[in-house]
């Protein structure tokens, strides 16, 4: 996968679309802990808050890496957990767009 | 100051008072939480809660030691906090209640 070459076009739909991705699953991760904190009534609560965002910061710092040589997996991830669809990555070659889409059935 | 002997009745007013500076802290840290995610508009707020979480459980877990061979310190830690005041350590020996107002003030 190493070798997979990235036109400039490519890597603009790549980039935005990595974008988009984490706009929308940061602003779920608030809807999220704002609906958490209201929630709360014990202390167990806020450690549980505590844990959930320990576990997160890590997911999402290590998930959207935009080195060009691990884009089709970073994509591939998003896409399986529904953050992008196939279609915003029109744009990319057809041959990157089966890798991604057979990637993220896995 | 490890020779401190602590009476029944003293360490039921230590218990009790250790548990009612404790409560107080909590019911304070989930209002400040919940205020804190009312106010989340950006990643960056969320990662400042995350961080904020972190410490605070670290401080409480650290804080609450009930250790009568630690005790006084304990209590003067959380008079200087304010999570307690002095009157409700009344049912300690006068030498201990100057103790710990003395490390309190410290």
């Amino acid at each position: 996968m190493n070798e997979i070459n990235w036109s400039e076009a490519e890597k603009t739909v790549a980039d935005e679309a990595l974008q988009k991705a984490y706009d929308r699953e940061i602003k779920t991760l608030m809807d999220e802990v704002r609906q958490k904190a209201v929630e709360i009534t014990d202390i167990d609560a806020i450690w549980r808050l505590h844990d959930f965002l320990s576990a997160k910061r890590h997911e999402i710092e290590g998930k959207y890496d935009g080195r060009y040589s691990v884009l089709i997996f970073v994509l591939a991830q998003l896409l399986k957990e529904k953050w992008l669809t196939l279609e915003e990555l029109q744009g990319l070659e057809t041959d990157k767009r089966a890798k991604i889409a057979a990637l993220a059935r896995m």
